[in-house]
This record gives structure tokens, C-alpha cells and sequence, in this order.
């Protein structure tokens, strides 16, 4: 099941390296290059059977008719104009960014077939050494064509998507952002908080409860850096409306309001069982 | 191994329904009678195996050696002066609530041999139906005697606890709840905080991150609010607390400060990730 001839992946870290592990697994590529900083990454890539040839220049990708950009945002915006340079007008470009407003506004300008993806995989895991073939399997990948997105190019990225395991979802960059500032931008702002003001001597009488409200402020720090600034509209509006919600809760602690209490918890603790059924 | 002749649990839910199942299965008593408000939860508890017999009256404890109230703090509270005029002086009491100053102080008055306990296991399930002899295997139990607490009696819950699967230790019941607070309840509290605030129709979105870090807010809501409300001080400072650490890192996305907010995030990660080591 063939899709394309040369597939070049631009950061072969976590999620990188994840999908050209499933690539290979499938078959859907004759060759896969892959581009990094790091050797050692490439060197790792190469030994897991994640690509056939590695680079830390971007000239290896010459050729390629489908291009991932799989690097942090900043670095996928920074590195478009150099890619456009080395691709042909055909070749199919997809990124995997955690925010897709700016991504697709300037990515869609330099690329004349450009698909906006964001993988709802991953973990607080980093790096080629937690790769996996099957990290998207079951998962759900989030496309975001804009308004001129062609509708060939994105077929085949929803197909290519659907080969390694994922389900797609469609939605505009802007709709992605506001979402996705609410069900992980914030969560992890959250989290960071959190165990941020945890007494270091207290961690060790720690339960489940806290291991899993900050599991995921255990991800790469400075990458979620970039995404709530990129994302920074979004991300000042979901926190003041949270901090909200927590003033409310300090003032029925204060006040000692048991009925006021019980009802902002018994709401919020229905539409938490309602994500598990 | 018998510790005890007559074991009384009053609450027989995930908590009190797992002790009773772990005393059968080490055979730590001749008899365990349970206690509820509920006829259901008395007769799976009987059904399981977890209690020889039930009564939705406080009589049945009579001729305890050992007391157990596992029900919500303010229930302990209101039970205990009945409870004590149905057993004699010797008889051991303990409890299972989350916070431990209000309950020590009280019940240290009541009872001659109380020692408060606090099993750092259980879930956001509930019931009977959830519970499990195995529940504290490999857990942590904190006990919380008082000055005057009988040295025999803290010697004797804790031989209990080490016999049904838990490692115990020690802390004063106001240095229990101010650490519980920061491990516990206020984790609770941003939990139930942030799915709140989530609009529904993003949930369908909602990838492991927000799951995890919202998990404990499918717990007991009206358990959490009375939670919350006995250790009230403790819990508006660590409010507090996060409300400042949460505005300093909307202060540095606000200013697209990354120096700053990398510092932020990169400290709180570091943190985290001792947390699994």
C-alpha cells in the first residue's frame, strides 16, 4: 500500500521517529529520510529502522513527495522558507504542531499543498528512544485545512494518517487553537502550577491523585513554552476563566458554604465520569 | 495471625469494604460485623465475603476489640459519641479520614485508645462494589497519633496495617493535614476546578492529558466538600499559593516573556520528574 515514493520527517524525536516506525511498519514509502541537529538521534533513527538515511542538513530532502515537519513550532516556522527551496511545487507538506493558527497562516503561503495535522499521541516521553510503530494507533489526528487547502492534498493526508493507526477529525486552525487551549494548553498550565508549588519534602507522602494531575508536567518544558505563546490569545482567556472557577471554590471554602460547594463539585465531577463512558 | 476477636467497620464502602476483605484474607479476626446506612452495601459486603454480619444499627459493635469508622469525616464525627457508649474501654478505635486534626481532637477525648489512620490508597470508584482485598498492598498508610496517645494502641494499628499490605508512618495530625493538603486536596481542588470549566462540547477532544490530570475530580463530591471544609485553613493558604504561582506564569505568557517562562516550567518539570524516580 505504496502512498509515496520519498518521505522526508524534519525532527525525528518522539513523534518524528513514531511515525517513520509506522511508515516502515507499513510500507508506505519506498524510502524515508530522515533530518535532525542531533547525530545521535539520527544515528538511533537508523538503528531502530525508523529511516534509511539520516541528515542534520535539510539538502537531504530533495526529492521527497511528502515532507513532515515534525520539530517545535518555532523551529517549523523558521524552517519552512529553507524546505520550500528544496521541494517541488507537488510535493505534499504536513506538519505536526501542538497549535495551528500561525503555523497554517504561513505555512499555507510558502507551500502550495500544505495540511495542517496534530497527532492527539505522544506523552511527557521525549525523544526517538521512546518511539513506537504504534503510538497512533487508536488515537485521533486533527486536521486543519484552511479555507484554500487543496482537497487532494488533504485526501491523502487524511489516508496517509488513517494507514498509521489514527482516526481523523477536521477543524479549522482557529477552532483547533481555542480547543486545544482548553483540553491541553490549560491542563498543562495547570499542571506546571501545581507541582510547582508542591514542598519538595512533602513529595514523598505523594498519592495516585497528584502523580496524575501533574503527569503531564513532567513533558518537555520548553516546547510547552512555545505553545502557550503561540497559542497566547487563547491561553490568557482559558486561565482567567479557570481562575474563575478556583475563586469561586476559595469563596464557598471561605464562607464555609457547604451547599455551594457540593454544587460546583457535583457539576464538575459529572462531566469528569462523563469522559470515561 | 489473629490480632482481634471482633472487628466492627462502620462504612462499608471502597475504604471500610476493602479493609474488611483484607482482614478475612489474613484472617486477622474471629468476626467481622459491618455497619451502614445502606441495606444494599450490607448485603454485597456479606455476599463478598467481606463481613460475617450487618446491621444498619450501631448495636452490632458490641463486644468489639477493634473499631474501624470508615465512613465521611463528618459522619465519624457525629458517630463517635454513640459508638462509645457501645464499647468498653479497652476496645481499640480508628479511623480512615482524610484529614486528622478535627478527628483526633475530638475522638482522642472520646475514646481511650484511639489512633487516627489514613490509608493513602482508594480511588475515584466507590462502593463496596470497587472494593478489593488487595486495595493496600504496596501502599502507605499514615498514622497520626496524638501526644497522649496509648503507645500499645499505635502498636497494634500499625501491626494491622503492616498485616493487611501497608507500609506505615507517622506524622501529628496538623502536620498530616498541612502536607495532605498539598498532595491531596488542592490536587483535588484544581482537578475539579478545570474539568469545570471545560465547555462539553470540546470533551469529545480531550486527549489523555486532560483525562489524567482530571481523574480525581470523578471522585465523591460531597466526600471532597467536607474534605476541604475540615481542613479550611490549610487549604485557602495552598489556594493561595497556586493562585500566585498560576499568575506569575500567565504574567510571563502575557508578556511573551520565554526566558521567564522557561525558568517557571523547567523548575516545576524537574520536579515532576523526581516524583517517578
Amino acid at each position: 500500500v505504496k502512498l509515496f515514493n520519498k518521505i522526508a520527517i524534519i525532527g525525528t524525536g518522539l513523534i518524528g521517529g513514531s511515525i517513520a516506525l509506522a511508515i516502515k511498519k507499513k510500507g508506505l514509502a519506498d524510502e524515508v529520510v530522515g533530518v535532525s541537529r542531533h547525530q545521535k538521534s539520527l544515528l538511533l533513527a537508523k538503528k531502530k529502522g525508523a529511516i534509511d538515511r539520516g541528515s542534520q542538513s535539510l539538502d537531504i530532502i530533495k526529492g521527497a513527495d511528502l515532507v513532515i515537519l515534525a520539530t517545535p513550532i518555532n523551529t517549523i516556522l523558521n524552517l519552512a522558507p529553507a524546505v520550500s527551496k528544496l521541494v517541488g511545487k507537488d510535493c505534499l507538506v504536513t506538519d505536526v504542531g501542538s497549535t495551528k493558527a500561525r503555523i497554517s497562516a504561513s505555512l499555507g503561503k510558502i507551500f502550495p499543498a500544505f495540511v495542517g495535522a496534530h497527532p492527539l499521541a505522544g506523552s511527557e516521553k521525549r525523544s526517538i528512544a521512546n518511539a513506537h510503530p504504534d503510538l497512533f494507533k487508536g488515537s485521533i489526528c486533527l486536521l486543519t485545512p484552511a479555507k484554500n487547502t487543496d482537497k487532494a492534498a488533504l485526501k491523502k493526508i487524511k489516508s496517509f494518517w488513517n494507514k498509521i493507526g489514527a482516526e481523523t477529525r477536521l477543524l479549522s486552525p482557529d477552532a483547533h487553537d481555542k480547543i486545544l487551549c482548553f483540553t491541553s494548553h490549560l491542563p498543562h498550565i495547570v499542571a506546571f502550577s501545581l507541582i510547582g508549588i508542591v514542598p519538595a519534602q512533602y513529595l514523598k507522602f505523594s498519592s495516585a491523585g497528584l502523580k496524575d494531575t501533574t503527569r503531564i508536567a513532567a513533558s518537555d518544558s520548553e516546547l510547552w513554552a512555545e505553545i502557550f505563546l503561540s497559542n497566547q490569545k487563547n491561553a490568557l482567556g482559558a486561565i482567567d476563566l479557570f481562575l474563575q472557577q478556583l475563586l469561586r471554590i476559595k469563596g464557598a471554602i471561605k464562607r464555609k458554604d457547604k451547599k455551594q460547594l457540593n454544587l460546583i463539585l457535583t457539576k464538575a465531577r459529572k462531566k469528569r465520569v462523563s469522559l470515561d463512558l
